[in-house]
């Protein structure tokens, strides 16, 4: 429904299809839970997580095992399942589980899936406001809101730090060098912004942000952004200006326009003091 | 429309009925603007402002005029109108100007009525996500979601820290004595998200969050949120327990319960070395 106009095709095709359907069903169930009183769980490494978050990663890898036996899936509460298999779903049921318990909107679900290595389908759905965006490799990146036919989106023309809106994440969150990094950027940039989790992304593959950085993400955080980033137009990689991949540790920097992506990654870099 | 079941008797049911015109308007005109390319203006504080945030604090002044001539206005835009007047207005078109600019919801329209120094109604409306939140001094508060009939809200039943969910702004953007104080607070409660600007007090008014704890607002930015959390059931005072009012310095601390304030209020008071 929030789909591409056409998902009926190839293979790739299908895998978005799956994708899709997978996000209306992670969309139906966590809206249940959202401001209801949750039963808070502390993880290892203390986030919030729900009783959404685990029932919606349930139903989703059932789902795939149901469509796409052989693929493999990695997930953010119940682990690996074939996770060196040639096809893997990278499935983060609740990005942003502090907003979620909160309240607040701003919390996702993000699915990837990574064909020897390299993310070939990305999808972000934003249940609480109705948003969903999604690309295969090579693009288009779409956009689609709950009673809107889905449409091709960009990522702004934005050229220079000095126009640029930056979201990053709450400095205290940051180690000193990935907080002097970061700090080192935003006093460049016209707009910052703190926080956003995923929805960032999203912003920028719209055309409404121009650069993301974030730091310490787990791959099913960041390779669902990768195909949609690219295909929308924008660029994204490390912060060493390197593709991302499952292997990849998480420092992430996402940009409208390789020019932007370039002056990010200057700021960006360890300085000689 | 988004407006409480009953609005057409006494004198301060009129004013409710026009704070909930004043938010009609403010919202079809501030959505014409939100995500589309905005000329952004740095003021003097470089907060950023945009077109939209002029143009709907002129809208809103002018129905003010028309409904009530003998009000005071006092907005962030335009400056005071009969600022000494027995009754008066205080507006803040849009709030949270950076969320705005960034394309993310988490923004609304602030409305008080101050009468005699009292705020006796206030208004929190959010055009993105279709909601809004009302009330009058001496309660019920109002919620209201678009195609959804307006109900009473209720502030949470939570007594204690360890339990409770906080909302702070960027440690960053407070002072030394400020960043300690939220800090010490931060330590003690269940979850902590930061930032979310108006929205945070809407939450504590509907049972989804705890406590909201800010600094350094302008009278236009918490004087709403006074009859609305007060008549939800939860405590706001600024953070040493006095009440607020139009000449009080905006640090700013609401919470769900009596109990659960109590301790807020300890928590951030200057502790000796």
């Amino acid at each position: 429904m929030s789909g591409p106009p056409d998902a009926a095709a190839g293979e790739p095709e299908q895998w978005l299809a799956t994708a899709h359907a997978l996000a209306d069903l992670a969309r139906a169930v966590s809206l249940r839970w959202f401001r209801t009183p949750l039963d808070i769980h502390v993880k290892a490494d203390h986030s919030p997580v729900t009783q959404a978050d685990r029932e919606v990663e349930a139903l989703m890898r059932e789902q795939i095992g149901l469509r796409h036996p052989t693929h493999g899936i990695v997930g953010e509460e119940h682990g690996d399942t074939r996770a060196d298999a040639p096809l893997v779903w990278y499935l983060d049921p609740i990005d942003g589980t502090k907003s979620f318990v909160c309240g607040l909107p701003l919390w996702g679900t993000l699915i990837a899936l990574v064909q020897d290595g390299v993310p070939v389908l990305g999808l972000i759905d934003a249940p609480v406001l109705g948003e969903r965006w999604s690309a295969l490799r090579d693009g288009p990146a779409w956009f689609g809101a709950t009673g809107h036919t889905p449409q091709a989106c960009t990522a702004s023309a934005c050229r220079e730090l000095a126009d640029a809106r930056l979201c990053m994440p709450v400095p205290d969150n940051l180690g000193p060098a990935g907080r002097a990094a970061v700090e080192h950027l935003a006093e460049k940039v016209a707009v910052v912004r703190c926080g956003g989790d995923c929805y960032g992304y999203a912003l920028v593959a719209s055309g409404h942000l121009d650069i993301v950085v974030e730091s310490g993400l787990d791959a099913h955080d960041f390779l669902p952004m990768v195909p949609i980033i690219e295909a929308a137009g924008g660029v994204i990689t490390d912060w060493q200006g390197r593709p991302l991949g499952p292997q990849r540790a998480g420092d992430v920097v996402a940009a409208a326009t390789h020019a932007l992506h370039r002056q990010a990654i200057q700021r960006l870099a360890p300085r000689s003091r």
